[in-house]
């Protein structure tokens, strides 16, 4: 199986799975007081340590959660209680993950103003953004790379703005894409108020997310309980799938950005060579995430097609898969045959140049079989 | 090690980890159409199918959550969004887990009038509870097993004094202590509208649970965004845990309850020759949770000494431990030297005679060293 879909979720580091086994014989309970206990709490900051360390951020501003989802639900309903005093007005993009929209259209049915920033071509509009802020908020909520067209936000220059504007707005970023995947790896710290990752994006397991929350911004509990991770996130933790998730985040290094970055390159240029294809790349984009048409085949048709060959890619995030919907895709701007016929290739670790060829083969032979 | 706190993460069971490595190579996300994604899905849907046969109920009515927090967090919040309209009125307990009372006490602080049923000697009031209902209510919230305590409360005659009032009130279970433990295990199936359940009480790994929601019942999703687990929640599926908790219910079968009801009427024999020993059973329990108290020596001095010597119990709830916070006992009615010196000793199927016997000697002899 040729495997181009990492964007949905990565196949696991061989380092993952060892920590996971590792942590078998680590079956206390972290909240438990006795030595299995202490052992499990011992693996569990050790692990906060890690994916902090990855974050650049301190480990105490790190809370694990159940998915990245969890993480930009409880930003959201967090930060909107929070926030509610001082302004019910909610500053965003039209090309948010649906865990980050969904949340927010909530709370618009609840009375909440809600300003969608355009981002046609993949760029950030700063202006209708400095607009916005104009009015205030009680928050901004920007997510660093779409998962649907790789585009990279500025997530720099939205802090700016709100720092200029003097409105005083929170920032939270839906990272789940960007995470460990784009060139500034302090961005995150440096810019945000609330940031959102998950496990399986980079070589971990599904089920594990992270939500970083800033010293001093006192988010509500989203699950409430018993009290785990410093009362931000009640639940038993998830041990296996958190030592996993340190494991992964030590191993995502510059080598692997530099293979991801390399194969990125080489796919375009194969891909450039067949004539029905177009490649949909933003000025400013991250190197795992490649959208691209192949004019005159409908998505789904090429995705089957292509899945009966062993290849897997995706027509759009894994979120949206079955319902069809690829509102990214539209809010970047592509037209009708480019969005009826979008592709969406994801780089992984795993990923060689051998892959790459394989794709670009099958893809040829599939647009020469299936054009009408 | 002797490892007797079952009750706040049971050691896993040997076919979880088996099933685990398995699912290793289905590294799809089972919202991808392609292979990959479609083997995933299959893994997911057979998995759901084994935990709905454990709890009698159909597939479509199992929901995988993160944990048994985020399970009873969605049914309370939920159901109380569901029922709003209808009451605003909550009756429950005064020994439920702090994931079903803080999201209560929750409401209650946004308005919502909460009537708590008492539990003294470990005996639901039934009674009380339909003086309670003859107010109506919203929603009922009624543990089956206590986890501080054992307790076993009827939820089939909760299921009868919903039905008799006529007030129409849905019945809610946190069933993560009882789920596979008690004796009919069809009780949660025939008596509750939605159930909480957890798969590291059973033999499965800490960081997934499930939520039981009858059909037709249409809770609120809790985690909002891609529409996974048929809208009701969200996120990317934890294919990991999941299939190790399908194989962990499927394992778990009247052998090892048999096995644990032994080394509970061994373990009482044993330990009630202790003359410092007092045995606080609920005269309806389950044969995994004792509660004992260790007259003289304080819970934690006891605990800490015990755990010296390899033997770990607890004080109470894992949740709790880290508060001193025991509420379920006190509510169980335990005087002041009873409740300093409780101890729960939670008995899981990895547990022999002989660990029942080292039990009972390092705690005869930690008495007589300790004993104040």
């Amino acid at each position: 199986m040729v495997y181009f879909d990492s964007a949905a979720t990565s196949v696991p580091f061989d380092c993952a799975v060892d920590a996971a086994k590792d942590i078998l014989n680590i079956y206390g309970n972290p909240s438990s007081v006795h030595t299995a206990g202490i052992n499990a709490k011992k693996a569990l900051e050790s692990a906060r340590k890690d994916v902090a360390a990855a974050l650049y951020v301190k480990p105490q501003e790190v809370v694990f959660t159940g998915c990245g989802s969890e993480s930009n639900n409880q930003a959201i309903f967090g930060l909107a209680k929070l926030r509610a005093r001082r302004s019910k007005r909610i500053i965003t993009t039209d090309s948010e993950h649906p865990s980050v929209s969904a949340p927010i259209a909530a709370l618009e049915a609840e009375g909440w103003e809600i300003v969608k920033i355009p981002t046609r071509g993949g760029e950030l509009d700063l202006a209708a953004l400095e607009s916005a802020l104009a009015l205030g908020a009680a928050f901004v909520a920007v997510m660093q790379v779409n998962n649907e067209t790789g585009a990279k936000y500025d997530i720099a220059a939205v802090r700016k703005a709100i720092d200029k504007s003097g409105c005083g707005a929170l920032l939270h970023c839906d990272a789940v894409q960007g995470f460990l995947k784009t060139q500034d790896l302090k961005e995150i710290a440096k810019n945000c108020d609330t940031a959102s990752i998950s496990a399986h994006k980079i070589g971990g397991f599904k089920g594990v997310g992270a939500l970083y929350i800033k010293s001093g911004i006192k988010l509500p509990a989203f699950i409430k309980g018993g009290g785990q991770e410093s009362g931000f996130r009640s639940g038993t933790e998830n041990l296996l799938g958190i030592a996993a998730f340190a494991s992964a985040c030590k191993a995502y290094n510059n080598d692997i950005r530099n293979h991801i970055s390399n194969l990125y390159g080489y796919l375009c240029e194969k891909l450039s060579a067949i004539p029905e294809v177009a490649l949909n790349i933003p000025k400013n984009h991250c190197d795992n995430i490649l959208l691209i048409s192949a004019l005159g085949v409908r998505s789904e048709v090429m995705l089957n097609a292509l899945s009966a060959e062993g290849v897997c890619i995706s027509a759009g995030s894994a979120c949206s898969a079955r319902k069809g919907v690829t509102h990214a895709m539209a809010a970047y701007g592509l037209d009708k045959p480019h969005l009826e016929s979008a592709l969406r290739i994801s780089i992984g670790a795993h990923n060689t140049t051998t892959d790459c060829d394989i794709l670009a083969e099958k893809l040829a032979q599939a647009i020469k079989r299936l054009k009408r």
